[in-house]
């Protein structure tokens, strides 16, 4: 029913994570009616994108250079490593502005049902990261799932065993800024409890 | 903050209709972790689309080769056009695969708030084509909205110049298949009133 370049572009768009068949035929006939230009912009921005960003060989950012512009950075403190399980975690942390440390991307988190562990991670770096680096502290930016909290118990107990000392840390978990109190949900409400500060 | 080649992807893939920030990051990092042949497939096909995919010089569908396949298919009914706003509309009625008339694809409805009269769609082509092809039938498959009635309105008045005696149809209105009457909008339920037919 297509012509056939324009069945290959909607085949290929439907590849894509949360394109479906619809989608993939709105984007392919919206292509067609752009300019030459900006589909080969496009175009290039892809190959460009895949032929020079590499993972960084110490934090496992996604980075144009190795190591990467956050590693390279002399305005970034090397005294503190903040474990995170995606870089799109790593981008969140960065928008707030607030962290000046390094990172370590796991790749994912510990899940046995799935046949992942510490060694379909980027779990032996890191603890190789750490006995190299000696930083004075790792902060554990993973959420609060189940699977998330065992990655932070196993990780924890072998860090523990590379840098005894070493200061082990994780996000608070709490009210997000602006919810209501009574729409909580109760685990959410009870890590908020659990973790109450002085006023 | 992105290394350069992802923020440039990034931002492209932002310019795609339905594509916010979030997804366009989410896009931009799935394809960074998939293989080289997968992405330049990709480019590949959005090139190959935009170079090979031409308007049908006859009836405006989007095609590799010109006149289409279906103007050129030996097995479709010259003595019939329909006429269609948007290609997508084409490729919904070819999904039946119960009509084998030929097309015309006027690239939009009659909108004078928008600037949108017969001259900005290819009114003038398909007046020009009925006068020279003498079609038996134009069906008009264009939906039942302010807009797109006065776009019929208008082209018949128009085409029974061109072609006196010419059959002029449209596509039925009423209630949706498997549709439950009571959930019906008015304006449809009045319609299919309208339209009733013979049991």
């Amino acid at each position: 029913m297509y012509t056939r370049p324009l069945a290959r572009l909607i085949e290929e768009l439907q590849r894509l994570p949360g394109i479906g068949a619809k989608s993939a035929q709105r984007l392919a006939l919206y292509l067609l009616s752009r300019p030459a230009e900006e589909v080969e912009g496009l175009a290039e921005a892809l190959l460009g994108a895949k032929r020079q960003v590499r993972l960084c060989s110490r934090c496992f950012n996604w980075s144009e250079v190795d190591p990467c512009e956050i590693c390279a950075s002399p305005r970034r403190d090397g005294r503190t490593i903040c474990v995170v399980a995606d870089v799109r975690d790593l981008l969140a942390l960065e928008r707030t502005q607030e962290y000046r440390g390094l990172y370590h991307v796991l790749g994912g988190v510990i899940s046995p049902m799935n046949g992942i562990g510490l060694e379909q991670l980027r779990g032996r770096e890191l603890l190789a990261r750490v006995g190299k680096e000696q930083p004075e502290e790792v902060i554990f930016a993973i959420g609060p799932t189940v699977e998330g909290e065992v990655t932070v118990q196993v990780l924890a107990r072998y860090l523990r065993e590379v840098l005894p000392g070493i200061r082990l840390t994780q996000l608070a978990f709490g009210l997000p800024v602006g919810a209501e109190l009574e729409f909580a949900d109760e685990v959410t409400l009870a890590r908020a409890l659990e973790g109450r500060r002085g006023v």
